[in-house]
């Protein structure tokens, strides 16, 4: 990036954004950037001359002569390869852009893809600024840039606490204006089941908290679409054989009874490897996600399996004895992942899991991802990456995990990279998940929890690794908090004490 | 208490309050309560019955036939006291009530001042619910309600960030509906000054963080009187002689210069006791403080007074050799808090300073408050009784200083009488106070971060001491937690993974 301190005026009342090809999330695009470039300072200036017709800023700038080589009327988007409205994103999308805002007031957005140029028009909106004679303005520039990892998240969840989809919605713009591309989906776990399954409505009736609490199959269509036009995929988690109390209710037999002193206690555990109902269920019920979502990639969990109640149930280990492996529960979480992992192959679907899966030496497929999530993450980074699987790291950005002060720093500094490995374990991870766990999250504070505190893991994952230098990163995530607040988002401060030149304000 | 399980209908359509005497806080009040009683109620009729001319939910029930003895259709307030429309609430104030719900639908609030009242109208509100068959019912009830404590206050920082006053005004909704009945508002400090004073207005001219973030005196006419209708009482505190840097830029020579090496660093520290302006200048803007606010008491701050930039001073020092307090920097102190005493005096205002005036042995009047904020707070409120001073403790109650999980534990158990001492200092602890500093709270969090954890105080602060069982009070916080929620404040999960019945949803 270059950064010259001359400044161009943005001609306010012509400025349009061309494009070569007709391209519809582009142009759905360039009216979100045209509100969000423009639409703030057309309302301030519709206040401040009321009395006149103007409808623009750059009116009241006018009686200065313009000159044509100090003015932008136009982004020039040239996007290589053929726009497909259809497109959804995905784990090989080209994210990568040049920006040029060149002396003569021509600027330019070249990408490979429509995802890059999403990036490209982010970054523009963000280049311009209100001068102090108040006008927008953006300095000469010139950007070559793309993301450092390929798989940037964020991971809500759903089932502790509901979040409502305008929520999850404004979600994906602050998604969007951070440069994350994933969001992860832990839609369901053991407290509620708030999605709506056609294939298995009674799942929703009987563990979703409220009939109102629940995603409805448009709702999520609305999501996936919603997520696209950002360049954001969403992978769905399903976790199981843990996690997963609230898919019991409707399925008497998918959950495994926990037996004390020789009989059922009334309690559930994992769901239940050994019952002949469980394989054909779950074979409906993934083929049903894999049509209802887009992306090439399922998270299965398999995290915090307890082996407690499978030891205590005597069908169970009857059915380990009876397959050959009496008393190796981690033979029998390995047989349930394999036919877990042989159901979503199935349907053409690749696999994430959780670190403990793993970690239990339970063998899964080669092509799995693994995630990690707690522990000493340099030791597991290295030993999954050393076991020649793909990772992805989440551990030090549980966001759910708050304390008092300037905890952006820690996020800051933590690094996938950051383990003792050979090249080819460093080319095996993906890139990372910033976690925002509900337990003590719902609509009333997701957003402001989040964000800004997500920002500095979206720089971690996309800048160079390099990029570790804490004054400037501070400067710049206060500038980003504010234009945040300044796009109407509940960012809240992270810092210290300090302000918004335009605050967010309670109606 | 007693609550008997029988339950009586609202009459919705033809309920009102009743009033034997001519009360505007009152009827401003039943006005307010209908809204909150029925207005979500009124609202989905008109959803499902737009159709029609309805106007109140109560018509769908009407077809039942309604018995005069299962129906409240009024609710009978009689106030012994005459009701002066220009009252404010003050330490005095009676906020006892008696509430009974008979058997026969009858049903009587009595208090001896409106401000009883009005905490017995916030407990009616509380005891209506929605009953199976979807109608509003109440409990047959008798209430005998009183606060153990007199002073039960809020403190909230605008100056480390701005908070609008649309925030604060949620926020002493949220108060009423806690039985908080003081605002304490921590309202300039170093950072900034959002104080519009009349007298001097270059304090915010000069030193707001920016002319929208202010309070201009309309604003605080807003807010005194939206409190008073609430029953609740705004203490302001102009923090002195430290955290006042944003009082010096308008008044050179007000701030203490701080020296290094024999000359100014550019540095200034707390107001200096020793300039022949600074008391004149005190005078004036007390003068003014006591006219805009109408609460008796000003707290007057005077924590973490660093004595370094005093010791640097050579004309601080000079000063106090000539006072004959030579290198006694506690003495200087003293010396500024009795003058700033005596002028608070003279305006017929009570003192509250926060507890490093008396651990600096400084001797303040025998009627100033002691706050107690930080150390060992048994040792402490022992300590400031013991020497016959009134108190209020804060240090249990630092709500800024969030951590994860189930923090209202500790607030709950916490008691401001919980220290050895006689009977005389025990009735010395005149309450306590839910502290939020602003360091990273501003409109984007403030009122989730702050509830429903304030609650815990104030049930601890209004209820009998024996109050402590954490399983009923946790059932309750959960309640009442929902109860914001669906009131339409952002109340946040505090519990762990949960619901309401009626979520908050991001618009």
């Amino acid at each position: 990036m270059t950064l010259s301190e001359d400044q161009l005026l943005i001609d306010t009342d012509r400025f349009v954004f061309n494009l070569d090809q007709r391209c519809d999330i582009l142009t759905i695009a360039f009216q979100r950037y045209m509100d969000i470039i423009f639409g703030a300072v057309k309302n301030r200036v519709s206040q401040t001359k009321s009395d006149s017709n103007r409808t623009s800023v750059f009116e009241f700038a006018i009686t200065r002569p313009l000159r044509d080589d100090d003015v932008v009327t136009a982004l020039h988007v040239d996007v290589k390869g053929q726009c497909m409205d259809d497109a959804y994103p995905s784990l090989k999308s080209d994210e990568s852009y040049n920006l040029k805002i060149n002396p003569n007031g021509f600027a330019t957005l070249d990408a490979n893809e429509v995802w890059g140029a999403l990036r490209g028009l982010e970054t523009f909106s963000q280049l311009i600024y209100t001068n102090n004679g108040g006008v927008l303005v953006i300095n000469v520039t010139s950007i070559t840039d793309k993301p450092r990892f390929q798989h940037r998240g964020i991971l809500l969840d759903t089932s502790t606490h509901f979040l409502s989809v305008n929520a999850l919605k404004k979600n994906l713009d602050l998604m969007a204006m951070n440069k994350f591309n994933v969001f992860h989906w832990h839609i369901v776990d053991d407290q509620s089941f708030p999605y709506e399954s056609y294939t298995f409505p009674a799942m929703c009736e009987k563990s979703a908290y409220t009939m109102e609490d629940i995603y409805s199959q448009k709702d999520i269509a609305d999501l996936i679409e919603y997520a696209t036009l950002r360049g954001i995929r969403i992978i769905p988690e399903f976790d199981s054989p843990g996690h997963s109390l609230s898919w019991g209710p409707p399925f008497p037999g998918l959950l495994t009874k926990c037996y004390s002193a020789g009989k059922w206690d009334g309690s559930y555990g994992p769901i239940d490897p050994s019952s002949n109902t469980t394989y054909p269920f779950l074979t409906q019920f993934f083929a049903e996600i894999s049509q209802v979502f887009e992306d090439q990639f399922i998270h299965l969990g398999g995290d915090e399996v307890s082996f407690d109640c499978w030891k205590s149930n005597p069908d169970v280990n009857a059915f380990m004895t009876r397959m050959g492996f009496p008393n190796d529960y981690s033979k029998l979480e390995e047989y349930y992942m394999t036919k877990l992992h042989t159901i979503v192959d199935s349907v053409k679907r690749n696999s994430i899991i959780w670190q403990e899966v793993f970690d239990n030496n339970v063998t899964v497929a080669a092509n799995t991802w693994v995630e990690v999530w707690k522990g000493d993450y340099q030791k597991e980074m290295a030993a999954v990456t050393a076991r020649g699987y793909k990772a992805l790291l989440a551990s030090p950005w549980y966001l759910d995990l708050i304390s008092y002060g300037r905890d952006w720093l820690k996020y800051y500094l933590a690094d996938p990279q950051d383990f003792n490995g050979t090249q080819a374990q460093y080319d095996l991870v993906m890139g990372g998940e910033a976690c925002l766990w509900g337990e003590y999250v719902d609509d009333t504070n997701v957003l402001s929890r989040l964000w800004p505190r997500a920002s500095p893991v979206a720089e971690r994952l996309w800048s160079p690794i390099g990029t570790v230098d804490i004054q400037s990163a501070e400067m710049r995530l206060d500038e980003h908090r504010c234009r945040m607040v300044k796009r109407g988002y509940p960012a809240q401060p992270f810092n210290g004490p300090g302000f918004c030149p335009e605050e967010f304000v309670d109606k």
